[in-house]
């Protein structure tokens, strides 16, 4: 069996919604992570504490729909794009270091919860980037890449917005894994990824 | 091997959450649109500017119950149904007429995210029953067109609160497909689906 | 094809994001649901109203993430920690004794709409367990069982905040399946999980 597109328009909300492919998975996806940063521009829009934030995300956004775009579509997201994005997670990578050793407990109001749903959804992207390209559709090296970056990236937004209005995030120590001790991940907290 | 149930109900969500079939998948997915409308409805409330808005929702909610158990359970979801949304459809489509002319980037408040959010639902909601259906379970195409006009209906409430609020969506402009020129695009502006 | 890590640790956002298991996917769904659960606790937090509650989901939070590790890792979940849950369902379950009968409309301010998120989050993160567990991966029963005992301790929450507010869910009438009359459910509402 087979679903069948409407003709009525109204009831056609995607072109490729009823194909089997994770294609049209991994478009769902971007496009929600897409939306989400926009919940978190409007959330940060206005407030003087985060305009280099703000500025940086109205930046970003479209680069998501051109990423959601460019397996099915025109490759749009380049090098360039990642080196783009590389020179603000060094920035904000810089802005907290040694403020985050180990792992942490998520916490924060509105803008870091949705910049964590956007962390998540970057992950959901790649794991729907991994399907695609199990099926024999090509995607290029620098989507999911840039997809990784992002994911790290919207991470240490959360932090940066924390630490500028004096939230201090609890510690997490797993039982299910050794943790380095804290002066060993001193030592690495420059190029630590959390 | 296979997971098994645990006899305390107070460990049983739904009794259905261990079978293989994505059918749970969809009951989980509708549930959760269910969920984040309930919530779009309770940030509306009391406003006067949505009162429409409110009450229309108000009487959607509960549909998307139906819509969550049609498959399993008795139909609940038909054409009468459809054309009730339909001329939703319709009279906000009207509201946002000549408003949107292309893609935009998604922005605005908490409904209005909340709304976005229901939208990627509706769409997960369909994906969902595309594999249903795949499994040679029947899915009635009343339901899966109905997914499809809500997805497109949450869009158009989007603008709408948007736009009784002073918001504009910032334009976006694909690199990835060929545009419409905007003159076209208003001529078709009249049955245009975003 | 088989997509290859970056070398560059800004370019990796978790060691395992390549794997084709599902096992990925338990860990991203449990990473999201701390996470929410993390929002949820920022909204409660310093409201007398809700100190109890706020004071037991800072203790659970940690718990999400030994979830989360238990199945890779060492197993961090186990009886102990299901009984201890079980404390505080039959205690908010008391509290709301009486107040629902039969299904309801969600509803409800912000952190109402968080822990409804955890909700569906926690029938997710079980959905995962049982493809895992379908791979042949080994999930210790406690895990499955911890997550749903979360997933219906997260709607009775939603029920006790509402009901502190004055915040009356309405009712909703289920036209695919049989409800049981209201004096049954009465009978059977001490034991009952909706």
């Amino acid at each position: 069996m087979t679903l069948k597109k409407s003709k009525d328009i109204r009831e056609l909300c995607y072109p490729f919604i009823y194909e089997r492919s994770p294609l049209c998975d991994h478009e769902i996806i971007t496009d929600e992570l897409c939306t989400t940063l926009g919940g978190a521009i409007y959330e940060l829009e206005g407030d003087e504490r985060f305009k280099d934030i703000y500025d940086f995300l109205c930046e970003l956004q479209p680069k998501i729909f051109h990423l959601n775009a460019s397996i099915r579509g025109k490759q749009a997201i380049f090098e360039e794009q990642i080196e783009w994005l590389a020179g603000y997670f060094d920035r904000y990578q810089q802005e907290i270091a040694g403020r985050i050793k180990g792992f942490v407990l998520p916490r924060g109001p509105r803008p870091v919860q949705l910049l964590h749903s956007c962390r998540s959804l970057s992950k959901k992207a790649i794991r729907a980037m991994v399907l695609v390209d199990a099926e024999g559709i090509e995607v290029p090296d620098v989507l999911h890449r840039f997809a990784n970056m992002l994911c790290n990236l919207f991470f240490r937004l959360t932090v940066v917005i924390n630490g500028r209005l004096g939230i201090m995030e609890p510690e997490y120590v797993s039982k299910s894994y050794k943790s380095k001790s804290p002066s060993k991940l001193k030592q690495e907290s420059a190029k630590k990824v959390v």
